[in-house]
Order: structure tokens, then sequence, then C-alpha cells
């Protein structure tokens, strides 16, 4: 991809735009340009009918934690980016433009989003280092007025439960009746262990470099989200290692950025049917030949060259498109699980399979899908809220 | 222009980009990103290779001075520098995404330009009030890579001083002989009055709503800018008024931003052969009608209703395209002049008329003049520069 994999187009025909008759430079700089003007600074409102702004999305990014790379800062981040906003543009139809910014300070950022804000009608946070980036996305979900979406946090986490339901109707086993070991406590295993309790999972523990996070940890307990994981999931407060914590689990999920940490004994110590998720790219926790050959009934990875690819790119597109077009704000959790149900809802009950439990990237009914679940679900959050 | 002139569309080829045999999702995204990710973070100067770098230009704009509206903040200056989006892309081919931002310090907008750095190949500042500009303008110049292009000071410079090289054609008159009258000191009048001087120009008075600025004048002597041009010019250190600075005068060149400053008798009072551009936008200094009434041989405008349009579209998409190409990052007022004479040679001699002294915003010839003025005088500063 020499040269790079997007470019700024016209949206309006250019012929004859500088034929001194029938011209239309007057209408789209000056004088034409300066009228729109005058009227959006008498209402703001009106930028999304005269600008792009309704259909722009900023994907911010400082870096510092970019696929499985690491830090190697923002130049290095912008081809990535510049992939995401291909996505973007062919599955929802979104002008995506990535700002790769050298600033990493968590004020900084915060200061810099706030500042874009006039020509963009959504944000996207991306490849920013954890707990940073959850302060960041947590402020500007209240400092802003146009929707933040942290994909890694919200999309990973929509995508994982929309697989784990599938997971799930296969062995005929209820969410509410599961264990579930979620390795890596970064944004990902943040927004999976918040989705899954809003989904009624109540049996979870998240472990990280240290082991098993319970209440009153002493170690490497650096953030209130890992504060808010230590409180609310291990109810039995047990320490110990990633395989002392899989014991009789059903489900594994890997987010932990490593690879191999997962190995055929510890698959083989998990309850009967395990369902293996390793999501860390691009090695994943486990190879997929190595978990069947343990005993795992499903696997999925975050690679395209295995089956069941958790892909955030069949959430992310889809949500920045119904955000963009009916001007949400903000996603509670349960609006989070409501997609996630209808995602897994398009995998149609009869073809949901052992290989199968996702639908493919460019299934054309994600968007409508997404869309009027969306609509429901803040309908019903809404109601929700005045009634209490 | 409803919802928007421009849009990001993808550069690459999305046809079966989900296909799971020939797509070329895993080379576009991950892990084909990856790769060039790694790449790119041993060797920065690879994003010119690997991605939109190398032709991207951000026109950043806080919308404290949009257009002749003034402060009308940045939302309203969206629909304007959209505009100015399509003309980098039709004249230049410039992919050029417009910032309009919600900051106004001086120091906050240096610091928020220096942030977007890694995904741009030149900066272009846009419709920011004086002097605060003029100041963001000299420092990003010193402490950025990348070029910064500042239209309202250094593309307005060009095109009037290209302009005013045919309209002295003429009537033979040599730049170093004549005397002229600006009116407006702000970033046009600045870098007006500097180019002026740079092409040889000798006898400049530059006027504010105060009058003529001359040395140790005491009031509105606000910034650095404003004390350059009191020491540097109206070498007789006269004081008075527009009307009376213009007693005589061979050139009058009006960027205040005001209509109707100019009246008849004012254009009578001047020399043979009065030159009058009344660069003010919407409202002209005069009207052309009344100026040539009053016996003003050349009437120059910023409208394009008018005879004589002094348009900084015909300059800021080629300079803009010349900086990208021959990775350029200072120009000095040396080189801008450079690139002004040949702008105004690029009106063949034997056409040069009264109301043909400018190119028009479409000659193809512009770019390819530009590049190679560029080249060229680039070259010569450099070795002018090694001898002293």
């Amino acid at each position: 991809m020499l040269k790079g994999k997007i470019e700024i187009q016209n949206r309006v025909s250019i012929d004859n735009i500088f034929d001194e008759e029938k011209g239309t430079l007057g209408l789209i700089y000056t004088p034409g340009a300066a009228y729109v003007a005058t009227e959006i600074s008498k209402n703001k409102e009106l930028t999304y009918d005269y600008t792009s702004k309704w259909n722009n999305v900023a994907i911010v990014c400082d870096g510092t934690r970019v696929l499985g790379l690491g830090n190697v800062g923002p130049e290095a981040a912008f081809p990535v980016m510049e992939g995401k906003s291909v996505l973007f543009k062919v599955l929802g139809g979104i002008n995506a433009f990535p700002l790769c910014i050298d600033v990493k300070d968590k004020e900084d950022i915060i200061r810099f989003v706030k500042a874009i804000q006039p020509v963009f009608g959504a944000i996207n946070i991306e490849d920013i280092e954890s707990p940073k980036v959850l302060e960041i996305e947590e402020r500007l979900s209240n400092e802003l007025q146009i929707p933040v979406f942290h994909d890694d946090q919200h999309g990973t986490a929509v995508i994982t439960l929309a697989a784990l339901i599938n997971a799930l109707r296969i062995f005929h086993k209820g969410i509410s009746n599961i264990s579930v070991v979620i390795a890596g406590a970064g944004s990902a295993g943040y927004g999976i262990f918040r989705i899954l309790q809003e989904a009624g999972c109540k049996n979870i523990v998240v472990t990280d470099s240290f082991g098993a996070i319970y209440e009153n940890r002493v170690n490497g307990i650096d953030s209130q989200y890992k504060k808010e994981i230590a409180n609310k999931t291990n109810a039995m407060k047990l320490g110990g290692s990633l395989a002392d914590a899989l014991k009789g689990a059903d489900v594994f999920i890997g987010v932990s950025g490593k690879g191999s940490i997962l190995n055929k004994e510890m698959v083989r110590s998990m309850n009967n049917d395990p369902i293996v998720f390793a999501l860390s790219n691009p090695d994943p926790e486990i190879l997929p030949f190595d978990a069947l050959e343990a005993g795992a009934k499903i696997v999925a990875t975050g690679r395209s060259d295995f089956a069941n690819q958790v892909n955030n790119a069949v959430v992310f597109p889809a949500i920045l498109r119904a955000l963009l077009d009916l001007r949400v704000k903000n996603l509670g959790e349960d609006i989070l699980v409501s997609v996630a149900t209808a995602i897994a809802d398009i995998v149609d009950s009869s073809n949901v399979k052992e290989d199968y439990i996702i639908p493919k990237v460019n299934d054309p009914r994600i968007i409508r899908i997404v869309t009027e679940t969306l609509k429901n679900a803040i309908a019903k959050h809404m109601e929700k809220k005045e009634q209490q």
C-alpha cells in the first residue's frame, strides 16, 4: 500500500467549477461559504446539515499500544489507522480520519480531543495504553458533546459476548451458571468483565501478570479500574496463578497481549466442553490446534487464518454508523449487551456450529440490525432511567 | 452543499477485500499493517512512503477571523475550509483536511499543531486573528519538522506582488521608484509590506485605524510586527490619515477588512496612472466603477464578479504542492518574490492589459512553473546562505 490507503475527495461536482458563467466556485468557496458560515455562527446545530461533520469520525491514537507491537509511536500507528479508516468506509460509509498524535500525557490527549470537536460527529479512541485510556474515555464521555467509542474496550467486549452467546447455545449452558476466566486486565479485559456481568455472568475471575485479581490484593492494583475488577469479581477471593483459576472453569478468554500463556494441561483442567477464546494478536494465548487436541470444544482467536475470528470490524463500523445516524451520546453497558445479542442472533440458530459462532465482517445485515437494536435499546434505557 | 463538500475515500482497491482466499483485508489492516508499522517504528522517514502523510495538509483554523466575518467560531469556519479543501484537491491534488479547532490561546494552538505533525506533510494556517497568528506562524516555522504556510500572509503577498508586477509593466514604472500605501496592518498587510520590500520597493507607508504607521508612534503599536512595520517603512516618519498618505502615491493596496474607506477624492489625489487594489472581501475599500471614474488606471479586487480578481487560489495549491513534493521546510521572502515573478510571467507580456494582470486560477501552467521556480529559488537561496 505504497503512499497510503486513504485520500480526501470532493463530494460536490467540480465540473465547470471555474467556468465564468455557470461555475460553482462562488458557491463552494466565497461568497457562498460566507453565507453558510453566517448561518452556522447563529446556530451551531446547522454544522450537521451544511458540513461533513455528520459523517466524520476522528480515530485518535497516541501510538502507545499499537496492536501487539506496544509503544511504537504515532508514525508507526498511522498505517494501522489508515487500514481502520478503510474498514470504516467500506463497512459503515464513514469518513474516519486517523489523527495519530505526538502527545502522551492524559490531560494533553483530553485537551486535544476537545479541540477537534467542532468538525467531527464522533470520536474513536484507539490503541492508547491502559489504564490511561480508560480514564480518557470516561472523562471524554462526560465532557464532550459528541459520542466517544473506545474500540479496544467496547468493540472487543461486544464481539466477545456475541461469540460467547452462540458458543453457550451449542452446549445449552446459561450465562448465569458458567464460570469465566479472563486473562488480561487492560482495556479489553475491563470491557469484557463489565459486559459479561451486565449480561448476567456471576462467576468471573480476571488474571494479570500477578495472577488472579481479588479484593484487597496488594500487588499491581494500580488504577481505579483494577480496583473495580478486584471488588466486583472473584467472590471467593482466591489468589493463585492462571492455571489455578482455570481449574473447572467453563470459559477462557485471553486478552493478555501475550502468546502461549495457556498450555494443554490447563485446558484439560477446565470443565466439560471447554470454550477457549485466545484473542491476543498476532500470537494467541494458545494455538487452536493445541487447544482442540487438549479437549477444547470451541476455539476462537483474533486471527483471520483460523476459524471463529473474533474481529472488532464486525462491530465498530456498525456501531459508529448508528451513533452518527441516531445522534446518540453515551452507550451504557445494557445497550452494549443488546447489541451483542443482536449480533449473535444474526447467526441463525440452525446454522450455529463449533466453527461458526460469529457473523462474517461483511454480512450486509449487521448495520441495519445494530442500528435498530441501538434505537430500541436506547428507548428502553431512557424508560428505565425515568422509572428510577 | 448539503452535508459537506468533502469525504474520505479509499486509495486502495477494495474489490474482494473480504474474500477468504484472495482478500486484501490482511494486507490493508492486520497483519499487513503491523509489518509496515514495525518498519516505520525503526525509521520514521518511511511514513512518507507507506502512508498518506506525503500528500496530507492540515488546514488549521480557530475561527477567530473568518473571511470578512470576523470571530464567528470554528463551526462557522468549517464550510469555508471545506471549500478551501476542494480547491486544494482540484488545483493541487492535495488531501487537505480542515481542522477547525475549539482553542483560542496562542500556546494551545501551537501545541495542537505540534501534536498532529506525525500524519501531515505540511500545515496551512488559516483565518486566525492577527497578531496572534503571526507569532504562531513564526514559532511553528522554527519548531516543526514540516513546512508551515500561512495563506493570509504568504499567499496574499505572493499574488498581490504578481498582480503589481504586471500592472507596473503596463505603465513602465519600476518597483524601486514607486510609492505604495497599504491600508491594513494585519496578516495580509504585514506579508505584503515584507514581500514588496524584498522585491525592491523603497517607499511604503502602511496605515491602520489610527492612520499612518511611523517610527515611535504611540497609539496602537501592539505587537512586534507593527513595530517592525513602524521601523522599516515610512522613512519620512509622516503621521496623518489614509487620505494624507495617499497624496501623490502610485499604488493603493487595501487589505483593511473594511469596505468603502477609499473615496474618489483620495484616488484623484494620487500620482499619474493610479493603481488601486481594493482587496477586502466581501466589501472592497472602493468599488471598481468609482475608482475608474476617479481616474484609476488599473483596479483589482478580491471578488470574482469584477475584473482582476486577486485570488489566493492561484497561489496556495501550487505552493503547497511544491512544498510537499520538494520536501522544503521554510520559504524565505526571496523565494516568495521569485514565485510571484514567475506567476506574473505566466501572463505573457504581449497579453498583459488593464483587465488581465493575473493568470486564471485554473491555468494549467501554474503548478509546473511554481514547482520549478521554487526548486531553483531554493537552490539559489542555499548558495547565498553558504556564501554568507
